[in-house]
């Protein structure tokens, strides 16, 4: 497929960034059913770090196997598959060539203290990344935690070899910390902050959570009401953090967050698209659903985000 | 002997290792009287550093040599010995090529204060390991720790180094820490976070403690009852910790626990047999028993191991 | 433009830098309408960073789109623009030789929780400035800070690497922390000290913010009634800053602080220069404003510091 | 003087050493008038270090120049002299070649406040050892210590350098920390685990303290019972050390404690030597004594270890 | 000038160090008025630093100047000059070859929280002492403080990098901490062990605080009494300094303290020489006089050191 001036117009943002790292960025713009339309819909599995095997892949038990979710992102025709070391270990010479892949190089567990500041382990590097034919890291930013400048000076370290080597750079970028209320991380405020600061940092993909209309810090409240900054539909609020991704310039794309009806998604899915998102990255959605369900859940998203639905 | 088709099987799994680190697993799994079955009986000697030369030699005095217990896995056939560095030091040219040697990177103690974090210090490097003629580095995480991403930052490190190095990777994965019960260290749910998280971590080798069916944290004990997870008897909790470790496709052993009776642990070692377990490190049941009796009791597990008891 | 007399006056100062840094500081000097006056008008955007994006652009939209600041520096003729990684990733390119540029390689933001010491992450490094082709690094210090030496210690290593390679060193000096009052942070003796520490550690331009007639420490307050320093206008307060900076042997430059009224920032403006300091920082005062107003006051601000208003 | 067969079976226990590191050990084995018995006298001088010149120096004040403590060591007939770097430093090109020398790489002193963790800086290095002709480093570890792990993880590193350089290493394995009672620091289980500790860290020769036979550790106390470990003589004590440093194969030397009468001092040497301890680390029993006084007292132990007293 | 005995014999002491770092002792030593005398002067500025700009140098107002402590060490004949490295940067190469320079290469200031343990930031390395032609470097050591230990290795790294340059390495040792009383400061035992914590470090020279006759440490008061050190003259606190610097082999400077009188000020200074003392590091009591003032103040002190007042 030749490369769609929509794509070209994108990669034309990353104007710093050597030709090896634009490849990589190609290589995710131009795969899989949404190739060339400056979408993009990314198969994420680290839940199993997250939150444990049984209660990510008990539901449907084929995704024990790191095969499942190589094969469901590929016969989706999704735009790429990101994962910890150890399950793209597991798939990455079988599937070889056939679908993008990230290495997402830092994880976090839910036995880890909750005394602790949030915060996540390292668990590989972009070494592990070229060796695995990987075209991108991916690593989770807390802005708000108490060791967010070790995070952000090690997202760093990271980011400066992926893009010497040809890499892209995803940062998944949640707000979590003593001073952030629950409701406050996914406040519209703090999601546009935590999207701008990942922009900041020299992420070309940014993903956060879709937010609510919620304001969390004062300061910013009052901006907000002051210059009248639409926020109250889902499209609204999507167009504001992609403006607050250098006026759109970078790729931002949403979380689809924990299972839910098929037609709450949709919607979601729909207001990320109408405010010019760049789509999702959606795992237990996806996974915990029988095969053929999922499949056709992905084909649906994949028609939203083109616009057939 | 010519390679079995169970160890080929095996070592299809591990299909991004380098060829340096496949002929180090089939080191390990063709070792032996278990040489070829899939099955691993491997002799930890780190107890001394646990809890002291006198709790672990006292009862079989011979066990203070280095030389003993390097002769006792050579003659009792098994699949491989793990020590820290001192102790391989003390034997590693004497019997030079006789047994896959382990070494065992870290190393806690039972002076340290329980006021610290659980940890443990980095005793060796991969380096050592190279020069003494390992097949492979084994090291434990404390998942639950507060001090657990920096151990896995460690690990990361350290495993990275051994692969490039042609080594294979033995993760100890040991749950403990201020939120984990006591009884919580063994559940059900816990030891199967824990071995997913060092399938995850990239790990060649996982061990862990047999699970009890109690169940430690809420969200997931909502999945386990749920999804209707069978975990009644320690075969079908085997069978669903090696489901947890990428659906069977990493190998995954057995931590023997304190001195107990003959009988209770054939039990166990049946129950890890019929569940699908790779075997067991097994260390204080054999080496604070009379030699004589050890090899005895090393052969019944042999023997279990292969089905004929 | 041949250089100027006074340009080379400042530069002789700096004695032992090699040629690559006087190059890259004489850049500074002698471009847009003030070069070679001995003044600077350098436009910061990390706003967005320390008060999230909404605080610092809505005001005025245009200024979403990184490319809008790069035009405003070039086009209102200023001394240099500064910017943190992503925001100078995108634009380097398009606006290259066109504006010096500044990497401002660390940042705070205000999500960050309370309860740590004032930092700043370290985001890029003297690599990303030669590869961005920019002319200086920017580094934020706080004197007072628990996390102080700290600082002091990366920005050891930051500007020892940036000289080697030829870049000038800028340092934000800003006290505060848990000793300092919140009047203290302006304070004549802390701003004078933290001016004089920038100096200490090899800073090649100071940014401080103008100081207040109000005296902080009191060790310091008795040396300034005993040696009768004059500190009532602005003019002579910023006089005796100068002084601090090596007899004014160094280039200081001052920030612009929070939005204000054109009178009072034009008296500020002609406080700086009278006063003999080299020039200001400025940004909210101006990417705030419509592009018109901006544009007329930097002309204006301009103005004041070459004596014709 | 020909090897003997005594230190050629003790060299034989080091098999995994290259023969650089054996040649080290042989020196010290085969120097003054121990040489060749297997037996070590080694003279160590870091009090100063540790309690400071006055309390350390001033009962014999020429002990204040360091060429008074080489001279002491040589005309003594010691086996090595041990101290921290500027001691050696200045004394080591006077009396190049005439006494193995060993370099103490880290150091504690009094002045340090009580409520940090026990810890010692590193104050020199492995290249330190080699440019000053040493044949050994020396180091303390304090097992019990919160700091201990990172005290474990500096001696890996400083032993890994002397070992590739050819250098032996010596370990002071001290247990002292928030859960040892000040009587725990030198019971017979706390002093075993201590040292066995040190050799399963990989340490050539270990130096502890002359154990009481109190017991400290409850778990410990139970099998010492149930074995009936034989601990109430000085000699059964050692000999007991020594079985816990792998079965008598490591080289382990005892301190000379606080200043003591010649008797008791004596009567320790001969418990030392009965239990198969390889000698002594003796320093303010001589060093504070008249040159004379200490001359004819080193000669008595000498004696003892060499079976004439 | 042909080289001294006296120098020759100074020199003698220091057998371990490499031509290079002789050398530079001995440019020290033969610079000056005090050339071949084996007495030191050196000034130090960088009380700017530790105390803030006003309080050194409005009593004074030239000193602001980095040239005007240049040109006063060369008119006074002093041994030599030390500051931070921007003070030296200010400076270097205008005076080239001119005095013997010294890089202080770490700092502490008053702003500074109170609450943190006393600590400096290291500022330079020894890589800018080499670029800009200094003979050693300064630092700071404070034993007593909860961080000694991390700045003692610190010290290490630089001294190491030092020597291996040729340099040569002067210790400033200042007792402080939260077991150590105001009085303890400058007790004499605290100064006497500060001072030997320094040789072993491997210091050339020393600095330290001239001490009072108060007795700090009960267990080092019964020494000083039991052994009736002579301390009550202020030259017998300095020959018991010297005592405790290798009897006397290394060199040991005394620190003028804060501004007094001339004739207490004559009166130390002959404590010092009368004591055995080889110097003083003298700053505030000059730069804050009047330029003839302090030339001819630092003739008497020349003067006194001389023997000829």
């Amino acid at each position: 497929m030749r490369m769609t001036r929509k794509v070209k117009q994108i990669l034309s943002h990353y104007e710093s960034d050597n030709p090896g790292t634009k490849e990589k960025l190609a290589r995710l713009l131009m795969h899989g059913k949404l190739g060339g339309s400056g979408k993009l819909v990314i198969l994420p599995v680290d839940q199993g770090f997250e939150h444990g095997p049984a209660r990510s892949f008990a539901p449907n038990a084929a995704g024990y196997d790191p095969h499942y979710h190589f094969k469901l992102a590929i016969d989706a025709g999704l735009s790429g598959y990101a994962a910890p070391i150890g399950m793209l270990e597991a798939g990455a010479d079988t599937f070889a060539g056939q679908v993008p892949l990230i290495l997402k190089v830092n994880s976090a567990n839910s036995l880890n203290p909750k005394s602790q500041q949030p915060n996540q382990a390292v668990t590989s590097v972009v070494q592990d990344a070229l060796r695995l034919g990987c075209v991108a890291i991916g690593l989770t930013l807390y802005p708000g935690s108490g060791d967010c400048y070790d995070m952000m000076e090690e997202a760093r370290e990271l980011a400066i070899t992926a893009k010497e080597a040809g890499l892209a750079v995803i940062m998944w970028s949640y707000p979590r910390g003593e001073d952030i209320s629950k409701q406050g991380e996914t406040a519209m405020d703090v999601c546009a902050y935590a999207c701008h600061i990942a922009t900041l940092l020299g992420a070309h993909i940014i993903k956060v959570k879709p937010p609510t209309d919620f304001l969390e810090q004062a300061e910013a409240k009052k901006v907000y009401e002051a210059e009248n900054i639409k926020i109250s539909t889902l499209a609204e609020r999507i167009a504001h953090v992609k403006q607050c991704a250098f006026d759109g310039k970078r790729i931002v794309i949403f979380s689809g967050g924990g299972t839910k009806g098929e037609d709450a998604l949709f919607d979601e899915i729909r207001g990320i698209r109408d405010g010019g998102g760049n789509g999702s990255i959606i795992g237990r959605n996806t996974f915990q659903r029988p095969r053929e369900e999922a499949l056709k859940m992905l084909q649906d998203i994949t028609d939203i985000y083109l616009g057939k639905k």
